[in-house]
């Protein structure tokens, strides 16, 4: 078992309403995964104080790192900064390496007082860069501040992963059969008995218009060395079965 | 306020370990919003009995209704049915209706006993009809449990939708222009503030190669008759401010 663990929390009404769909949260599971940081919850939330600070306590004490997305922006429903000093009783108040990025970056004259209220996040908050639009993110305690816009968010979360302790990147092999689930799905149980130190999925597809469909059995594991000897006995299994099989 | 929330639980590894982007949810909370139940709520979490039963818990207390998105196929890594037995202390049984409909589905002889589990859900379940293939999903209390692959979910829903209790739908606008977010967000908060019973989300983009990027107002509100006031000071404003405005 990987010794770290993380939870995103997706910050927007506009994901809630359905106007957008959230890809961030995709984005860093393939990153942590990789990382050997095991994602243990996601969980999008609406443009509100309250459930913004519940939900950071919550998580900062359950998790090892928590990644945040969305409303570090200059308008009146960005409140993440304000909510996550409140989360953990700091002052909200301008950072002073985050204002001189932005007074850098903005034209003269154009670093109004909508514009720094993205310097404005808790009292001693490291900051997480934008090589992008130059606003900063920030780290405080375990919890990492990201914006929502995704190509933004992106670059920052690529740059903030080479700076944070990691474990063992899990071990994952998908086979693909052209068998109906439910045909190989009592040997698939018997198969995860042997092997409690790995965990294997099954996801099928359809496609009913060709009249095909099969099944992705992932096979992963934090801890073995090899998921070798449990890709076999599938692969053995699906042949036993009269079905093909391939590792994808 | 729409007298109806709701909160999606979407369960299942494959989107925590980044391998499947979830879009059930996003599928869902269109819906929502469309036919005047508040989407307050959406957690994605794992393939996990405690996990389950927890989360199913909470939320049933929480919200007026709660979907669930995978995990009733016929492998041993599906586990809804059985957590939400659980979770409502309700025996973990063969639904007489759904074993009909699933022996009707399939060829004699091959309603195996993996494709058996399929029909077995919490005691005296309502069943949500599956019109592409077969194994339905099903009511209890206030939980609604749907499968994981999106197309079927996305029929089955459809169905589900008609005959639940909903609310008056949300009123929304969406106001695009070329301005930065940070040139009009002062005038942002006080439209705001002025027209309390509204929300106005602020959602800029940028497109860096083509140098251009704007940001899309979304004005929406549960108990206006209508936003137009809302929308005509926001249209206004932007043209003070030098910029162009349409509705999108």
């Amino acid at each position: 078992m990987s010794t770290f663990t993380a939870a995103i929390i997706v910050i927007g009404d506009e994901i809630l309403s359905g106007r957008t769909q959230d890809t961030n949260s995709n984005f860093i599971a393939n990153i942590l995964i990789e990382e050997g940081i095991k994602l243990e919850e996601v969980v999008v939330i609406k443009d509100d104080k309250k459930t913004i600070i519940d939900k950071v306590i919550n998580y900062s004490e359950k998790y090892s790192y928590v990644f945040t997305t969305g409303g570090i922006g200059p308008t009146h429903d960005d409140i993440t900064s304000e909510s996550i000093s409140m989360a953990f009783n700091l002052k909200y108040e301008l950072n002073e390496k985050a204002f001189k990025i932005l007074n850098d970056y903005y034209p003269k004259g154009e670093f109004n007082e909508s514009r720094q209220k993205m310097a404005k996040m808790p009292s001693g908050s490291e900051l997480i860069l934008n090589p992008m639009t130059a606003a900063p993110g920030f780290i405080v305690k375990n919890v990492f501040v990201l914006p929502g816009v995704p190509k933004i968010m992106e670059l920052m979360f690529l740059e903030l992963i080479k700076k944070i302790k990691k474990g063992k990147p899990k071990i994952v092999t998908t086979i693909n059969t052209n068998l109906y689930e439910s045909k190989i799905a009592i040997f698939l149980k018997d198969i995860q008995y042997k092997y409690k130190e790995s965990s294997i999925g099954s996801y099928p597809y359809f496609n009913l218009a060709a009249k095909t469909g099969g099944v992705n059995i992932v096979v992963s594991s934090w801890n073995m060395t090899s998921v070798q000897p449990v890709v076999d006995d599938i692969v053995d299994m699906i042949k036993l079965n009269g079905g093909k099989s391939s590792i994808v």
